[in-house]
């Protein structure tokens, strides 16, 4: 993978923004793949992501069972097969093979990255408590990568129904913030 | 206000796609703004929304004590007073005056909601079980408004330290969602 590795302390400028992204399982060597775009940052450092993950999804066994996952931040290249993967189930597709996606080995989990996303997170599940009242898992970011190549990644934002918002350009505002 | 009552089946497609908002509080006639990017949808109907709320925020305090808030969506017209309304204090600073913004009074809650913010939503505090340990607190939507001029909203999202993203153009996917 022509990724490097990206500081934790940076994660949350991945996420903060609201993309789309993929979620990543594998269980008895079987990966899956599921879009989700519920989900929040929590913490800094180490970073912690809250997700809303429903039961109906094929990932939500495996999550619980495995507890850990990967989120993969795709560009706007990958459109069109964001949204595929959003309207069928890893019950029934074999979703890497599919949408001719390129499972690429973690290094802190097993389940596989996904090559074409210009950033990934290996994640474990740090709490589970609103799990069963709100399917919303807390995540713990293990480690970080990024394709060094995409300097400013149009990223995807689900306005509902198939409809996407990209992002273009970029502005610059005084800030306090780190 | 020129705003129109709004679904609350349709307030995921405000929030999904991650966009900077602006949460208003009110305590003893006080009213207060502070920025926030972190926060996620949970639930579709009625909407439940997560957000995380640093306790160094005047706002934790009030919201903790009133139980209620509005969020309001700015659209890029307003992204020089929403950074900086995220770089300064209630404590210190009336914020509607200073950044010259006009409350509006909302129907379910005591805060005020912003007028120049196209999207407004009255909540109250649904759940704090995750503010000691994340200052994590979900809310459900009451009541929600939309500036029916503007059709297609560029949202900000905060990609750290004072960069936003702007949305652009939006494209349309086949989806099974709803």
């Amino acid at each position: 993978m022509a990724k490097k590795s990206f500081p934790l302390s940076r994660v949350y400028g991945l996420l903060e923004p609201g993309p789309v992204v993929m979620l990543t399982t594998s269980r008895k060597g079987t990966p899956n793949i599921m879009t989700l775009s519920w989900h929040t940052m929590m913490e800094f450092e180490p970073p912690l992501i809250g997700c809303v993950i429903s039961g109906r999804n094929h990932s939500f066994d495996t999550l619980l069972a495995t507890k850990e996952c990967a989120l993969n931040i795709p560009a706007a290249e990958l459109a069109e097969k964001v949204a595929a993967i959003g309207n069928c189930s890893g019950r029934k597709v074999d979703k890497f093979a599919a949408f001719h996606l390129t499972p690429v080995a973690a290094t802190r989990i097993e389940a596989p990255l996904i090559a074409e996303c210009y950033a990934n997170l290996e994640c474990r599940v740090a709490d589970t408590r609103l799990v069963n009242k709100y399917n919303f898992f807390i995540l713990e970011v293990l480690k970080a990568w990024i394709d060094p190549a995409v300097k400013n990644p149009r990223t995807l934002h689900h306005r509902g129904k198939g409809v996407f918002a990209v992002d273009s350009k970029l502005i610059k505002l005084p800030s306090r913030m780190k």
